[in-house]
């Protein structure tokens, strides 16, 4: 299946590098009958994602390439892990590296970050989720990093669940008239989460039956009280300010999801590079 | 002047965000007429960059919002410091908030991180550039914010600039002849930059007369003796793996310029907020 | 506050009619400079969607029309009423016209419809929704319509819930491992829906804890059961072949919701029309 | 030959309905590798139209998806009747199905009811046509499926001929000086028809000359006038609250062209469903 | 009245121009806040065309630039005519100098050389008509600088009027069979123009009555003969290699037509430019 | 390797074509089964350029067309000549052929043109080089067409190069001070040109060390000196009203670089036709 918004993704991010005049130093050097093969590597251990995008680079530029997958999104490899092997015109494989790296770096980069979040984890019943701090115009593929790095995906837009913030309930008047607000107006498929600062919140939260309530900058102790006090009728998700090293005393507290801004805001570029064998 | 560029990123964005319905909570919470202004804030010390493009997503969405800036983008500024004020209809405030951070947080990333590596070489007579190694989609806003934090950039595609690598002189059959290649495609206008990997391929670009000469991975006694070969007669660039450990000491080599794909590729985030007062 | 979709969609009906050449007739015999008013009218008893649309097409075209509006969208109105009056360039007015009332007749025929739907059904607990059965690229203005009309909104795309049908059901092995895998796949915010043709498979769905039930083309005597057997454990809809003639009974039966296709894909367009008056 | 206008409406259809995060059923339930066929079936009697542009939907989201047409735009089928049968993966096939029904059920739906019209008149010399009242995006479609339904098309803008309204009478000062000022601007390949009320207005566009003739709201009487005085000097259109009780009598006056807004306004959809049977 | 299709033109004319950098040179050299003033002006005698368009580049790239017109489009004009003055931001000025006076000069090109093809036949009863050989992106702009030239307009396009050509009638088996074929399909808004090579397929097709015949490489002789023959029952084109110095001997013979290509294809640029003054 | 930008122009022109309705001629009177082969040929000697873009348009449109080459890009050749042959469907080759033949005429025209002042200046070390004075849309066509031609191009737009002209220099208040204001923010693959109007500023500019120097509208004798007093310290550019007259005089003053603004801004169309033979 086409995915046309991954394809127009991924033509605009060619155009930004070739510019109006295309790779001059290819074009003058590289014959054009000249054909090649290169292999995209993993130069450190890494999750993979992003990887059919940088294959589909390639070939989006150029039908005759054919690509050759050594791993696959969601796959955790070690350094020197071939990932992909790329054949064709060799100006093409020139020409479309920088954009296919550019993309699989950071996505790979969200998904190894991910699974470093998850991994620490491990055994708790809690669940790492991304936020909506995404790169702009790459939030689907960083959403799906974050699954293929073993998290799961909070909203994708403003628009497909209400998750109401703490300057919604100060313009409310609280947060039991803002979980109200929102009931009036959403469909029934859209669930409502809501935002609480403070325990007292918690317990107009439970109240006005909120699906979801989001804890935010709770210290431990706190999140300890607020899993006691709602006893399943609402899942708890904690916010603020996680890292590797809070995240697992956070997970233990046992609350039900843990998001993770720095996952699509943070992550560094895996390293991947693409080796040229000629043929 | 109306960057057009600019804003047609500026409205993807939002429109990423928004989706088909729009944003469901502030919709369903805050009245339409409801006005309010907010800060936009520093929640650490940064290096500006982005500013601008953040308060243009405000006004792109509601041209009746208005902006003052408390900095500009270049500036280093300490945690805590207002860098702008956004006053207009509160649904606005808070729909386009994410957006706008989203652009600003990542941009005064970039620039606050060039500025460090900016700082660990001042004195020398090096100059830190970028690299292609950036957000698709977001090239020139990136280029600009290593410009504001001090830094110069690279090229900006493959058409204004030749810089023939490791492959390139592979399938050329050697330095010499790619430079002459690439020298009799070239326009008068642009500038060659040849990669070598050792000395006798420095002494065959600087026989070819490469504007610049790109050191890849040297250690920097082999800069050294570069430096000293070269005498001036080209541009010296040093990359590969550079760090703020290492910058230093290669900028003391006496090179003229050394790239750092980090600069755009594994910048964190910086901590930029929205503080929401009504009025 | 813009909203970008909907100026795109204008943009491109007023494009769509005035192809390359423009309006011939208008541009042959009216003088540039002569100005004039005109009013939108309900020719017939309707309710109204649209409106602020309508009047985007006139400004969009020429930003020095103005528009005063005499309703706005959810109004039920009588037949006579002025919607609008809007001034300017009479150009402007007669060029606009067509793309404007295209706009507003079919967006007041689906909430017009979905109105008397939803006034069928008075004093009942049941809900009137919309489909995804819309008109290519008015989504989102139809929807809005049908709120207008009084009625709710169902899923605006594939991607903002689960709604498992008969053909998933039957790829799935059944109905509880459909529901099974879609809950591991959804994220927390993701409510999941199941069609069912049988209270057997109702009975699946509920003990597989689905949120929302589609009863597909019940008899009102099944309706009545299931609404029994699920007392409350979830929501139900009713749904297949709903006629303003069948609607109320099936309301009746104590189901939540009923879902109309024929709201977006068979409404007739309702009768409005622009009066020009000189000035 | 490609309809590269078709393809951006199918596109835009499909990425409408597909969101950000693409159908979340099913890529929840249905495997990726799981085939299968579905076919397109007319559930009631109807004339086709679209049904390429169905097919196309399939094909354009996924290339390896077969269509065998089992009907063409243009016949007028049973209900039960197998219109296409789609085969390939079967993730495609319910992915693309909402899409290409929502084309296809619209477009038969303006196809049947023009067919319906065109019967009532069967015997007559005067000819069904179409006007602008259609839905915003699809004039093409819809003006093809009027033709399909054995009508034919009038203006497919405001820029392909002249048509004087009354709007533009008021302002020339009459219906001679409108004609007139509109062949010192048309091209020598436009044709002007104009618009009238009365038989004094009729009298005056034959002396003008006009090419066609627009009787607004005549009643069947003075049609029948209209076409004793025109006496072939013009080709005259009866326009004006046409309905199927209506349209014959009309006919037999003897105009040479009937033009029926609802045609594209109002035309319920045409209900075709897409059947899958797993392969 | 916004011109939707010429903005998009002046932006992407301008974003041609601007690349990923925008203007390297006057960003280093001019102030932001140095303002200036520029005269547009004619360096030769001309017929004005574009004016309108180069005056919106300026204003579209930077709304608060003033321009004030010295000319209108139509307008012929004496060498050292000032066409416009613009004021605002110098770098607007000198930033979107080119793109406005390249949409300039070209315009007039053409509007000053269908002046020369009027004037040439002035007192005939001819008209020269433009073709479809019009610069691809430009068609509407080229054919209003040749209405600007005095001349008129032939066909926008393969579909706003039938015009048959030798090919068409080679397949068709005969101009009566092509002119039969266009007739049943097109709609009665739609002129049908044949053309033909031989006074005996000039009969053909007046008895198979085509409103329009277009008498290719027709020498002088044979247009009388045609023009008798055709007696005012249909309108007469002379069309191929039509020249300055043959156009008149080509009106005199009768016809009604001369349609000249080299109107849009081969028109030298007109010489205007742009004197910056500063203020 | 696929051009988007080509493809998106070429689109884009036959679009502009088609326009709402197609091509009515062709589908009224050609059978869609109905195959042809045509040839496109040089009705006068030309240089070739564009002849791929032009049959890439019949391959865009219709994906089963075949097209054979008789001369490729840069080739000059004579009256005759069959450039390309296509085969497929007839209503293909009838549809695309205006828009096909609108592209390669023009670049021919270009390239010609080109070619006509590179002969001229034969066995002397000038080079012809183009300008920005390009058509809308078409500069990277148009500077491959130069290159085809045996030219060289100059900037591709505004961002690739430093070039200051004498407003840029009166703003910076002078030659010295521009040049240094310009080296102060370009990187480092940037060049600097600066336009000087006298050899007192030519001096200056050596002084200053530009890397190119364009004498603007020098006399010969100027020429001349300015080259003995640069003695190859900087190239050096003549420009300014370069005619096929005046070029060679110009060259043998031992400059390196002629700019002709007319080899794009007024190259006349070149004479190509598609003869179509039915098969």
């Amino acid at each position: 299946m086409i995915d046309f918004a991954l394809d127009a993704f991924i033509e605009a991010t060619l155009r930004e590098d070739l510019g109006r005049a295309g790779d001059l130093t290819t074009n003058a050097i590289v014959p054009a009958d000249r054909t090649a093969s290169a292999t995209i590597v993993a130069r450190s251990a890494l999750t993979v994602s992003g990887l059919a995008a940088a294959g589909r680079a390639f070939v989006l530029l150029d039908p005759s390439v054919t690509v050759d997958f050594g791993a696959q999104d969601g796959d955790t490899v070690a350094a020197g892990t071939v990932l992909a092997t790329v054949s064709g015109a060799a100006r093409t494989l020139l020409t479309a590296e920088r954009s296919a790296l550019n993309i699989l770096g950071r996505l790979c980069g969200v998904a190894t970050l991910t699974r470093r979040y998850v991994d620490a984890i491990a055994g708790t019943n809690a669940t790492i989720v991304d936020t909506r701090k995404t790169t702009p115009g790459m939030r689907a593929l960083e959403k799906a990093a974050v699954r293929h790095g073993g998290g799961k995906n909070h909203r994708f837009g403003l628009d497909d669940a209400i998750l109401i913030k703490d300057n919604h309930v100060a313009i409310a008047g609280g947060v039991r008239a803002a979980i109200e607000a929102a009931r009036t107006h959403a469909g029934h498929l859209v669930k409502i989460e809501v935002e609480v600062d403070t325990l007292a919140q918690l317990d107009a939260a439970l109240a006005a039956r909120a699906d979801i309530i989001l804890l935010d900058n709770f210290p431990a102790a706190d999140l300890i009280q607020a899993v006691r006090r709602t006893n399943g009728a609402a899942l708890l998700e904690a916010s603020g300010g996680v890292t590797l090293a809070s995240v697992r005393e956070i997970a233990e507290t046992g609350v039900d999801l843990i998001s993770v801004g720095a996952l699509t805001h943070s992550a560094p570029s895996a390293d991947v590079a693409l080796d040229i064998a000629e043929t």
